[in-house]
């Protein structure tokens, strides 16, 4: 293609769901410290909804996702991109074999995670989580927060359906109001057991708890689309030479 | 590239600005019927928010976008793109030119705001225009819409700057209080006109005149981001040859 118009186009593989996907353009233009448009990051966003679930195929239940999202990443890398980020925090379980076979970075949105709970002022310490049946159960999130000093706090099995997986379909079917009131109670009870943080590790739940509901909480709550986001924004003042004010 | 992985895949030309963009990707999620993810609608934005200013280069005080609108166009025919749009009305100014090189068809944001004002009751009849001062001055909406039988009210003179030009240039540095403050007057004064339907003719000023405060109006709005996803979502229905229960 031509090369006149290469630069530091942020790839998106996305659809995993597409009203994530939205929200992370969303939010990444809302947290881009920009006065006009052409300050603002180059990026494409592949959104394939039809990817198959992610965390049904996890549990052996589904169609392999893998083949789609490689091909998302193909796309995206012959399309321009030079780092990629996948707001979908179970599809991270393909992580590794995605990233063996990318021919450009994928920033792992747990690593995202950890710097914005860092960012939070949270460097350590034990942290509530909740996200997919699949992301709890496969350790993605204990592993890596582990190597970085956090103990991680996950629901109790039976709380898993009502204060994750629904509000997570729920949000899925467009139905946010009713989301709010599955998951709310969820951050509450993880609260309860003494968390210094709360990480919304699954890209739906940002959805069902809007910033706008947050400050009631106690502790501050990580979202796994704003740190994509937050994450997305570094790489790309790296590549541009441009200094935040502090730095 | 592989073939398997071919469908009915939504182009964005987007990243003008990439707000607008963002919220194009969410409202077609939001009023795509779907209960699944990948009941959803496949989709590749293409956001360059480097594209040269469009008002700017129209007025001839800018570099010239169509060739970087044109590049966008073949990234998106490249990756798999069968139809593309475009969420910015005055790049709508070079769409003559982006359509007669385009390999795959461009919807006209003004054709999806017809077929959105006839949606909303607004058959024929005067409608109040509210646009770039380039998009204004051109006549782009003006053609169009008297060829469909509408006669198009745009702001006087003295109000285009701070109805339309001031609420857009706010949008676009993410101040969005200050934009509707200086927006809604325009619709007022649009209203006293004795017309029966706004148009918002800017991809910016639906966000600065959002859905929860446009019940207060007596006219309905016609929102060229909502009108673009709704002229999409018609496309893929047509294309995946679902039909809506009152076809």
């Amino acid at each position: 293609m031509e090369d006149a118009f290469d630069g530091p186009f942020l790839g998106i593989l996305g659809g995993m769901g597409p009203l994530a996907s939205a929200t992370l353009m969303t939010r990444l233009t809302q947290l881009t410290p920009a006065e006009t448009d052409q300050a603002h990051i180059p990026a494409i966003l592949w959104s394939d909804p039809r990817i198959p679930d992610r965390p049904a195929a996890y549990l052996r239940q589904g169609e392999d996702p893998f083949p789609w999202m490689l091909n998302g990443i193909r796309r995206l890398e012959a399309a321009g991109a030079k780092i990629i980020v996948i707001p979908c925090n179970t599809a991270h379980l393909w992580y590794d074999a995605l990233a063996a076979q990318a021919r450009v970075p994928i920033i792992h949105i747990v690593d995202a995670v950890v710097q914005n709970l860092q960012a939070q002022g949270v460097p350590h310490g034990r942290v509530g989580l909740m996200a997919t049946s699949a992301t709890l159960q496969s350790g993605l999130y204990q592993s890596r927060l582990s190597a970085h000093g956090y103990e991680c706090l996950v629901p109790e099995p039976e709380e898993i359906g009502r204060h994750c997986s629904i509000p997570i379909a729920l949000t899925k079917q467009g139905h946010l109001e009713e989301a709010r009131r599955a998951a709310s109670p969820g951050v509450a009870s993880l609260c309860d057991r003494g968390v210094q943080a709360i990480v919304l590790g699954c890209t739906e739940l940002p959805l069902a708890l809007p910033h706008a509901m947050r400050g009631s909480w106690e502790v501050p709550i990580v979202d796994s689309i704003d740190a994509l986001a937050h994450a997305a924004i570094h790489w790309h003042r790296r590549q541009t030479g441009k200094r935040k004010p502090d730095d």
